[in-house]
């Protein structure tokens, strides 16, 4: 398979600074290799999600780009924005899929409001589910989905790990 | 099927009102019938979570519980807590799905940390992923997952309706 980014839009420092922690906490336990964000640079967020790669392992990574009109364009891979208006993802899966093979995709998530030519800009306007969303849950079910439902269990580099109990926490340091 | 409701632990105002409002916003796309939360009482956020209901439909509710634990101990059904620090979620869905058609389910997500308590409370301790994650895309996999991987589509009294598209937006009025 091929590597998938996630493109992150409109970032605000103050209004969106644990939002956007939240879609590369799932950009990373999902699978994805990194995020790119514009809107105001914001090297705190960036902090919190490096210290987590840190420490629960990699490779993932965190960029800003001011220019991610340019950045898209240049993008060699499929690009796929999550928006309520489009189309039903459960429809383009299986294609998505297949071109995942050996194509990088990125996916595209807004914050409140997205510059309209980002529609014509992508290959895909997903929708998951037409209704006012978060666009965390969205990309947790396309992420989910688009790796076969399958989560990432090796992060490289990791110093703790979790082992699962079915009461209470364990995490344990790894030689690394 | 039986209802499903989310136990939102230890709402901050200021620090997770974006964070529960994607919460909420999750619980209702993908078919809860309502989120209940714990922590400060929070009426924009209610307000907001209620306006995005009585513009695109129902039912769903939203509601403050100062004493969560009263709450949850007499709640009839099966809890299920979401935590990294759980068993993988997939090993349990099959029998939860089982379950969950004469019973009624409470999906309980904590904010950064939760009562240790919880652990003891819960009939379920899950883990979308051992990592580091977001409870808005853990619980978006989990109904997704819980709903047979089928999205809600029908909100009743909704006033406005999204009318799937390619490219761009198209929402039209409803007559209710």
């Amino acid at each position: 398979m091929a590597r998938v980014f996630v493109l992150r839009l409109g970032h605000r420092k103050e209004r969106d600074k644990r939002i956007s922690t939240h879609v590369a906490l799932v950009a990373r336990a999902l699978g994805a290799s990194g995020v790119v964000y514009s809107g105001e640079k914001d090297e705190k967020m960036e902090k919190s999600v490096e210290d987590v790669v840190e420490r629960w392992g990699g490779p993932f990574f965190i960029s800003y780009e001011r220019n991610w009109k340019k950045w898209l364009e240049k993008f060699d891979g499929i690009k796929v924005h999550l928006t309520m208006y489009g189309v039903p993802f459960q429809e383009r899966m299986k294609e998505i899929r297949g071109k995942f093979k050996s194509r990088d995709i990125c996916v595209i998530v807004g914050s409140e409001k997205v510059p309209a030519g980002i529609y014509g800009m992508a290959d895909y306007n997903l929708a998951i589910g037409n209704q006012p969303h978060s666009e965390v849950g969205a990309l947790a079910i396309f992420l989910y989905e688009l790796m076969d439902r399958k989560l990432k269990e090796d992060f490289e580099g990791a110093k703790i790990k979790v082992v699962p109990q079915k009461k209470g926490k364990k995490v344990v340091k790894l030689n690394s």
